[in-house]
């Protein structure tokens, strides 16, 4: 009788810090399943298949689409992005704890099919710290960090969709929280059932398989 | 403009350890306001009024108990014990976190006055452990003793009217969890609001006060 583990799902606006903080989250933790996306983009130098992307042709992703093996996707011009669905209902079903880290478009479809799961929005500190991080790794226009702070501001706006908020200020600090989180929901009463009649060695309340 | 503190209620069935766990918490979060209890019974060898418990006379109870000053209150025998609501929701309101150790039915009557309340349930690991603390710290006899056991296997049965279960096996891990649960707490979105007009120096999102 395994305990499922848990789908949490780590969101926010780009510039928000996301991945720095699933990166060191998976250093703490090397135990969490880290769900790699599927996507029809060519591999960019260094990428390799099953540890950055699940690189598949149009027509692998399209058959995927049909079967419904997807537990959100989005076109972006001409390339497919996805999660497939069965790596994370496996790690689950395993007792394994599964991270998603997801744009906030991406954590609201997950959220429609996967409402159990632990949402957590990763936000920036300031709005000043929001627009260094977004003109910091972009080479772009001002008209195009403009665009991407006011997506930036809209999604900041969805902030009750989530279970939680960590303010992304010190990695560290963002990270032990996370983990809190991590913690705090395992101790779920929910999660447990009284076993009255567990005879005399037995734990009375465990966790639910 | 401060953000009121969390009221937390580490309770129990007795033989369950709350008592060793809040100890601990205490001594690694001295910022945390622990509630003591008002009580007419006589002080017993080295306690103290104002740590231990509040001692005050019938008289003075049952003023206080007409001004209706309590969170919860009991008779037990001749005796009357309670938790003064004014230190709470004073500590509460000047940003600390509360903690209040009490048994399963006074976290039931908290809970209909303060259901905004982080309850928590601590259990022990097993009946065999229960059974043992139970014996442990009682002089009395057998029929004593089953009758408490009887009743906490009664109270176990209240899980669901918890937020979060922690089991009591090794201490220092029970403490760790208690820990992560007031982070995660206060890691809730429903604490936090939206600040869209904030201003470029502004945080965007600002704990709730």
């Amino acid at each position: 009788m395994t305990v499922p583990g848990l789908l949490i799902i780590i969101s926010g606006p780009s510039g928000a810090g996301k991945g720095t903080i699933c990166q060191s989250l998976l250093q703490h933790r090397p135990d969490i399943f880290y769900s790699i996306s599927a996507t029809t983009r060519a591999p960019r130098d260094g990428e390799q298949d099953g540890i950055n992307y699940y690189f598949k042709s149009k027509k692998e992703f399209e058959e995927m689409l049909a079967r419904d093996e997807f537990l959100e996707w989005a076109r972006v011009y001409d390339n497919y992005y996805g999660t497939p669905r069965a790596p994370v209902t496996e790690a689950i079903a395993a007792g394994k704890d599964v991270i998603l880290e997801i744009d906030v478009q991406g954590a609201m479809k997950v959220k429609e099919k996967a409402p159990e799961g632990v949402y957590v929005f990763i936000v920036p500190p300031s709005l000043d710290v929001l627009r260094t991080r977004i003109i910091g790794r972009a080479t772009d226009s001002m008209e195009i960090i403009n665009k991407r702070m006011n997506k930036a501001l809209g999604e900041l706006s969805k902030l009750y969709e989530y279970n939680y908020v960590v303010i992304n200020d010190v990695v560290a600090q963002a990270v032990n929280k996370l983990e809190c989180i991590i913690e705090a929901e395992k101790c779920q009463s929910q999660r447990y059932r009284f076993v009255p009649d567990g005879g005399v060695q037995a734990t009375l309340i465990v966790p639910k398989s």
